[in-house]
């Protein structure tokens, strides 16, 4: 029954074993996304607002922010960008980078208790990420991959997050303050890609009692029709025991896979958020009417 | 590794736990249907023939057949449909029925090895059913209800489906031609719906062997947009190891559900089944430049 408490100046979330799904949007980042790199980099972050708004506005209950733009000044817009979304939602952030500079630079603005993203299994990772997550009192995505690599045997990387726990622990980082990311590959790849990562979610949770997410797209990579597959993979993990998910929540068929997996997790009191989201129509003004016509509309389509 | 066999004259599927899922279609059935029993009655089978083209092109690998309608003949309904079905695909069939005398009318005629649906675990039934269920070597749906009705809890579910496998076994009929239906309760009248499906399903699977099946779309009933609530239970079945599932393969968001999970559960080898259904489009002709176009504009959308 862990949670994982994140925060912003106003507001908690919690990740945990008995709780709806949270989904971190994962928008905010300008890897592959040329015009939002230049516009960062010349320190126009109007996109940045407006995804952030478009998430938040979707269902993200967390955001994720990423300023990882090559000969950029990276700490410097990472922590710009932290402060405006902040000033702007009130969700918690995973402070996304791979350059400990930037993540401080997120972390000695950030109003709340931040999710560290990410550190991984390598020492030298280690003895510099977990120090910032310690002093700050932040919580961290721990990625099960070492200096070897990413290992194909679910065996070796839950060792990894075994000793990525182990080592936060000394440095006085409790297990509910880890967020386990167990690595998904491409399906198309690896035709047992699904199951280890499920397999490997199971044991995280029973063994190690932490939290998990991941960065669902990479299974569908190179597929046809990316978003059933995303929404097959979070489904499926979400029965398999995951608790968080780095995802686009604009996308409608992962959010809808997200929304439904809650409601049969029983994650969803009353089913009243399916209800309230797939009721009521998008336009605003013929709330009432709509909701009914939509709702029979539905009806018999699914008869 | 339980495999269930079921045949037609010249086919043969397994239902079976390290398979791909078994879709059983369900449109051949009156029930709600009322032009359909009227057709069904006065001897017009043209609706029996064009549901049962549709769903085997659409993907049902097996079709149930259901003659159930007041006051009508069933016996000779069940078994005239039976034989018109026979005649024009050849997927082995589901013979549906709460009449023994239908389900007797309808393993009459039958060609192979039929799955009877379905028997109960009331005494009454479990004593006509099962000796029909050996005379004619057919497998049988057992549905975990009895006398009491249908328990709550689900180790009550649990209990009357052991209580009939025990009982066909004294028929001399093996656990592995029994398939199990868990029985789906609306999520929303029950929010724990859900989660005592997957939990039955894998006691199921673990302690008696057995194959399961269900009618997926019961968990939707009285929901907005069912068919996503339907795909999510789907997908999470399978991922707790549900084989089959009497459903409408019609309906692409309970296809793409069942293909979805299929795929991450590694029980389609190399993406084969994925690629060839969503990368060619439905049209013919321009089959080679539409799957180029197709595939491309999904995997910009993913992105």
């Amino acid at each position: 029954m862990t949670d994982t408490v994140i925060s912003s100046a106003t507001k908690e979330i919690a990740i945990g074993f008995e709780r709806p799904f949270v989904i971190i949007g994962e928008r905010i980042n300008p890897t592959g996304r040329k015009i939002l790199a230049e516009e960062m980099k010349n320190g126009d972050y109007s996109r940045v607002q407006s995804d952030a708004l478009a998430q938040v506005a979707a269902g993200a209950q967390m955001l994720d922010v990423n300023a990882g733009i090559p000969l950029a000044d990276e700490p410097r817009i990472l922590a710009e960008c932290v402060q405006l979304v902040q000033s702007i939602t009130d969700v918690p952030l995973s402070i996304d980078s791979s350059i400990v500079a930037a993540l401080e630079a997120g972390l000695s603005v950030y109003k709340g208790k931040a999710l560290v993203n990410s550190v991984t299994g390598e020492d030298e990772r280690l003895e510099t990420v977990l120090p910032l997550v310690k002093k700050y009192g932040a919580a961290v995505v721990a990625i099960s991959n070492d200096e070897t690599g990413i290992s194909e045997d679910p065996d070796v990387r839950f060792a990894v997050a075994k000793k990525i726990v182990e080592r936060a622990r000394d440095h006085g980082i409790s297990y509910a303050d880890i967020v386990v990311d167990p690595l998904v590959m491409p399906i198309g790849a690896i035709n047992t890609a699904g199951r280890q990562v499920f397999t490997l979610v199971r044991r995280l949770r029973e063994e190690l009692k932490v939290n998990t997410t991941c960065g669902a797209s990479n299974v569908s990579f190179g597929m046809p029709n990316r978003h059933g597959l995303n929404a097959a993979f979070l489904t499926m993990a979400i029965g398999a025991g995951m608790t968080s998910a780095i995802t686009n929540p604009l996308h409608a068929e992962s959010l809808q896979a997200v929304l439904g997996a809650d409601t049969m997790m029983g994650h969803d009191p009353h089913c009243a958020r399916w209800i309230r989201q797939y009721r009521e129509p998008a336009a605003e003004g013929a709330e009432a009417a709509g909701a009914r016509g939509g709702r029979e509309g539905r009806r018999r389509r699914a008869q």
